[in-house]
């Protein structure tokens, strides 16, 4: 491979951070290998580990990084003979230190080097890596399930990772802004009569040809109430909202996550607007609650309650906002959380589990709804987390005995009924914790009805 | 999920005639899990075994087709009690039952039915469904080490999937429009100035906005020298060629593959055309060569020749063609093989290794050049094959004291050097046996040198 652009100064700053973190015990971080689709000479495009692609800056199959006190070791696997013809020169060892700022020595050293330490480890995510960590380190290694020797480098790794420095910001910069395109793409490609799939590929385009990828599996339906439709054969048609949940990946890993909602036609009709409105509060609301200090989960109860209140005042609910959500009946229209962390993976960190979203001593709630909340850390700044309020329509919901038992008799549902063009809104940004506030990394990207109606061509 | 369009007599029949090849022996085969990318819950798109898509037709996450004598089964994974909210409603059991053709059991009961049993199964590509496939049959299933238990299945899916029935050809040739469409994008959105991402971006998108993926990681590349160049950094500057090799993948999992390689200005230079019309008539006298009965390895052979007397006549190389074929010294300029089998894989059934792609009784060569042949089979009707000769001018070929060997004093570097501006170049098409010789599924994309600029928009 060749080299990516690489901030090394921004490496050696992190490893030195995480080397005085561990109080300099050793750590073994792995990019991973490629994944075969559907035989092994045919993988999906390389996606190294994110806490690989952190510390070492370039996604190099099959590598790993050792961290010990003051040193840090690439240990890469030496091309085959035929390597140059099938994938062409790489760059030398020489400029590849030079360029992450470390020693770099063969893999095949790496039994001898490890031989009889106590070393820890962060479970890839690919089985074959995983075994060859077994492998080195003798003992299982497994995803889902940090042995103890390695809770404190997760911790360490969580502690870094979880705020942004100033290289990290500029690729979440540049993946907001592949992703802005991305979306103004989707809404000028919009017709009446063409399927989704086409308005994905305009989207996707606008990636590739930017040189990104998608950090995610883009959701592009006029079904939104569907929360991951991963289908895209239907029809667009007159006075349907369309809902894009698509986001950027850069070349050095960083992810974008953005939904916007907008009507085929390019005209929201009387009651997608009002209820597009609703959201789009929730969404301001949530954003401006966005601060240091700030308990995460009190910001998805902001989003919550802007969504009871109004839900209120359109008649869908009946009852005092407050109670609505105390009982979690606002979940059966916003069922799930008001977003997440983002950075190099676009639910940060997730292969850690909850450790990484959940400060120690919180806990996942039981409720239906809150029970879907992926972050509940007090905010700091360098922070970046999505804010993604919602309303949905989902039958499954509806029907569901044990969720109508929630609802008691506290939804109107001839006034629901009036609102069947909603099935469902999304509204969701990518958002940088500053020292005072938030600021909106993908502001860029239209969201108010008018703006949104404008750029789809029917305003 | 909801299912897709399933020719359900198509897979009836495939069924029959495996079990009757089997003599009733049962055999699993495997639909296999999503790979995750970064985390688990962050999947690539998922993608069914093709053994598994083969005979039942749709892709259905962790799957087990179960065969045995006139009865197949259908086992599939009970739905988590939100998977509607995610994933929206699914198709019914009896739905699935009615499109796959076949009784549909729960997942949970495989353990039970399989107990003390001696079943054949074919190794699946990820690492938890062969984990799987282990315990449930209780002995190892290794990725390329067939037990001697499924040697017999694997040969009878071979014979099958070998020889494309109606369905599988209807396949093919979607896959093939799919492709042209992808080429003609990349072809008119060439422009000076513009990076290998925003072709590759054109014609990828030309796929999705269809409902198709890439088969395989397409390829766009001013360096078509590097074979298997997954950059798409560079700029495409004036007297440039571009190699794109990009192929479909259909909903329903058919793979198309094709190369073809064009002037960015819309126009060849001299040695540019004269180096592409020799590619093509390679890529021709292959084509033409393709036959019921004939040797896959003498069309690779005839592409040889064409290349070699070619590189004579251009004062390239020296000696006798015939000569230089024997001796290898063509394979210095085109490396690889001419082609190899397509089918729901690109490489078809490459998952089984070698056994596939040559007949019982024949072996790779251990000539450069002969030794990357993937198939080396008596060609019939129904069986579909790439046909995909090139021309590189490959630094890490040209200076390999092994390979300067096998061409002595044979390469004429002075006329070579005029060439420079021919880095690489491959013509390549997907193409059918029929009963009396070939079809080109792919004859609709531009490949004379008058068709290509003109599709460039230089001619």
């Amino acid at each position: 491979m060749l080299l990516p652009r690489i901030d090394t100064a921004a490496l050696v700053a992190r490893r030195a951070r995480l080397s005085k973190a561990l109080e300099g015990a050793p750590a073994l971080i792995a990019a991973g290998a490629p994944s075969p689709r559907n035989y092994r000479a045919n993988p999906w495009p390389y996606r190294a580990a994110s806490h690989f692609l952190y510390l070492a800056g370039a996604p190099i199959p099959g590598a790993f990084l050792l961290l010990e006190g003051d040193a840090a070791t690439l240990f890469v696997e030496t091309p085959d003979d035929d390597d140059e013809l099938w994938h062409g020169p790489s760059a030398s060892l020489a400029d590849l230190a030079a360029a992450v700022g470390c020693a770099v020595r063969d893999a095949s050293d790496l039994p001898r080097v490890l031989a009889g330490r106590r070393v820890a480890t962060l479970p890839a995510i690919d089985a074959p890596t995983r075994e060859r960590q077994s492998d080195l380190l003798g003992r299982p290694v497994r995803y889902g399930a940090l042995a103890e020797d390695d809770a404190a480098l997760a911790d360490a790794m969580i502690a870094l990772r979880l705020v942004h420095d100033e290289a990290a910001i500029r690729g979440l910069r540049e993946a907001a802004d592949g992703t802005a395109a991305a979306h103004l793409a989707g809404m000028r490609a919009t017709r009446v009569g063409l399927r989704e799939h086409a308005i994905r590929g305009a989207m996707e385009s606008a990636l590739l040809t930017r040189g990104m990828g998608t950090s995610y599996q883009s959701i592009v339906t006029v079904h939104g109430e569907v929360l991951h439709n991963h289908g895209y054969g239907h029809e667009l048609r007159e006075g349907d909202l369309l809902l894009a949940d698509v986001g950027a990946e850069t070349e050095g890993g960083w992810a974008g996550d953005v939904t916007r909602t907008w009507p085929v036609s390019g005209r929201f009709s009387e009651t997608q607007r009002s209820m597009y409105e609703l959201v789009l509060t929730a969404n301001r609301a949530a954003i401006e609650k966005v601060a240091p200090g700030v308990r995460y989960r009190d910001v998805h109860l902001a989003s919550c309650h802007v969504i009871a209140r109004g839900l209120v005042d359109l008649g869908v609910l009946r009852g005092d906002p407050e109670e609505l959500v105390a009982d979690g009946v606002h979940a059966l229209f916003f069922p799930h959380g008001v977003g997440h962390l983002i950075g190099l993976d676009v639910h940060d960190m997730e292969d850690l589990g909850d450790r990484a979203g959940y400060a120690p001593g919180r806990t996942r709630s039981s409720q239906f709804g809150l029970s879907y909340l992926r972050l509940d850390r007090d905010l700091a700044p360098g922070m970046a987390v999505t804010i993604e309020p919602g309303f949905y329509v989902v039958p499954a919901i509806l029907r569901d005995p044990k969720l109508k038992a929630i609802a008691r008799d506290r939804i109107d549902h001839a006034t629901l009924e009036r609102f069947a063009d909603v099935r469902g809104i999304r509204v969701e940004d990518d958002v940088l914790v500053t020292a005072t506030g938030a600021e909106v990394l993908t502001s860029a990207i239209p969201k108010t009805v008018r703006d949104v109606e404008h750029a789809v061509g029917g305003g």
